[in-house]
């Protein structure tokens, strides 16, 4: 059923550069951690240490690859090695598109020795759903010249609020019962030896939405495809690779602008944008920011290597 | 012959970790800069964007690995594909023990687009010398539980000094013939018709020995086994991954503790020591270095990551 109390959900950017690395921008990497569950969106060179400067500990999940660029892969190794180096025992999978097989293969041949753990591979199509326990994270297909996957993190309902004065008012005795109602379940109470039913309905609010955070990876814009499953994402994290000086270069290299991002957030009423990804040839994001805001009216940030948002419930 | 004018030389220390990184230390990485040469030796993951924020930049003329455990070669994939981003063209020759050949064809498959250059193995032995223009690198058997190498950069002796006021003397003419004698040619000149040969003996000292770095990679101290080319080195950079609190612990992994690398600075009479692959259990190198100092008295010191040395002409 519904977990009653609220979770943690918070995205650390612990890389946001483009193709090439910066002097403080690490190759791509976004970890989201959702209570005590850690992910891995993309896992540039360097990851391993991003998570320890972010003092993320070394608890993963599971590791979603966006699409096999060396930009964003090249730190399962080193995070594997020191996995393994720390003791891990704990199967770990890896998602992404096809030749996610190859890829691991890869990895552990050039890990000459075998981590102390099973590695999974596990390839996903658009629309493939992973199930975790209060969300799930979908794939979808970005647009970038090879196969390449987003991917949607959404949580599953919350119950409705829960009318504590209506329920004391049916005669309801605070404690287990109120807990039972919380999470749904219809109950029966006894007063002055009748039984009466007190239904979750009468006291329990219509439930809520989880939350949802959308990854692109790197993609021309392309939320045509994506549409039915990211409208009112609390979070869109887009490829935004370029400002509007490079807007013709954009497509020929299957990147997003600024500008694109900003439209992408607008179309799916995304409560907040972020863009990462932005190439190592601009010193700063000020007209990043500018252009995306030009068409779209929500929060729009551009986030830096260590930073880290905690993303609300909305009611 | 000779060559007459100095080169500089340097050592960037770009990667000082043990086997985990730690948020301020990367994996084994240094870059020794020679004149307008860039060798690295072992390429520990993150390289590239460490030889970014020391601001090296992109020329790598060869890649010495000194043995196959992953700290020490994960930044290879990475900066392959920068350089090839970067557009390089130059081959590249990555040299190292056996299964060298193994790893360039395992990160070739894991670049799954090739590079723009070609990328060539060349395994080496105990005694095997690669030459370069003024120097040489000189290959040592480590000892270190799985086959390992350890590194000499050995430059070619220097010209003597050259006596110039003796030429004078002599009657040669300065300019182009000064030249000559330094770089150990006899000339012949001609005083009111008369031809005099002067040998280069007359005016030029006995040739001083070129500079010397050793780095030993990971291993126990072993220096019976390289003593011969190891002598008055100007730099040993030695594997002190243990302080004496880990003393019996460091056979056990094939590691040397600060002791042992200053009993080996001692003993081949070096001018500096270098006190790299600290373990990640210290938070700091004091009895590191108090360590080395028991049984060494030349200069000690324990690079951080980004710590560059000027190695001076010792005449």
């Amino acid at each position: 059923m519904f977990s009653i109390a609220g979770e943690t959900l918070q995205v650390y950017f612990l890389g946001t550069a483009g193709a090439l690395p910066t002097p403080n921008r690490n190759p791509a990497c976004i970890m989201i951690r959702r209570g005590a569950d850690s992910l891995l969106f993309d896992c540039g060179e360097g990851a391993q240490q991003q998570m320890m400067r972010a003092r993320t500990g070394f608890t993963v999940d599971a590791i979603f690859i966006s699409h096999w660029h060396a930009d964003h892969y090249l730190g399962v190794p080193g995070l594997i090695h020191t996995l393994s180096f720390m003791g891990r025992t704990e199967p770990l999978t890896i998602y992404g598109p096809r030749w996610v097989d190859e890829f691991v293969d890869g990895i552990l041949k050039l890990a000459k020795k075998p981590p102390g753990f099973r590695l999974e591979a596990h390839a996903l199509n658009h629309g493939d759903v992973v199930p975790f326990k209060g969300y799930k994270i979908r794939a979808f297909s970005a647009q970038h010249g090879i196969p390449g996957l987003g991917y949607i993190l959404e949580e599953d309902a919350r119950p409705g609020r829960f009318n504590r004065e209506e329920a004391i008012r049916l005669g309801v005795p605070e404690g287990r019962l109120f807990g039972k109602l919380q999470r749904g379940e219809d109950i029966t109470i006894e007063t002055d030896g009748v039984e009466t039913v007190v239904a979750a309905d009468q006291v329990v609010g219509p439930s809520r939405p989880g939350r949802k955070i959308i990854y692109t990876g790197d993609t021309r814009p392309n939320v045509r495809s994506w549409l039915g499953w990211g409208m009112d994402a609390d979070l869109l994290i887009h490829d935004a690779t370029f400002d509007e000086s490079e807007r013709d270069r954009a497509p020929e290299v299957f990147h997003s602008t600024a500008a694109d991002a900003g439209m992408v957030a607008a179309q799916i009423d995304a409560a907040r944008l972020a863009l990462v990804h932005t190439s190592s040839r601009y010193t700063n994001t000020i007209t990043h920011i500018q252009d995306a805001g030009e068409h779209y009216s929500g929060q729009v940030f551009a986030p830096v290597d260590l930073e880290i948002i905690e993303i609300p419930y909305r009611s």
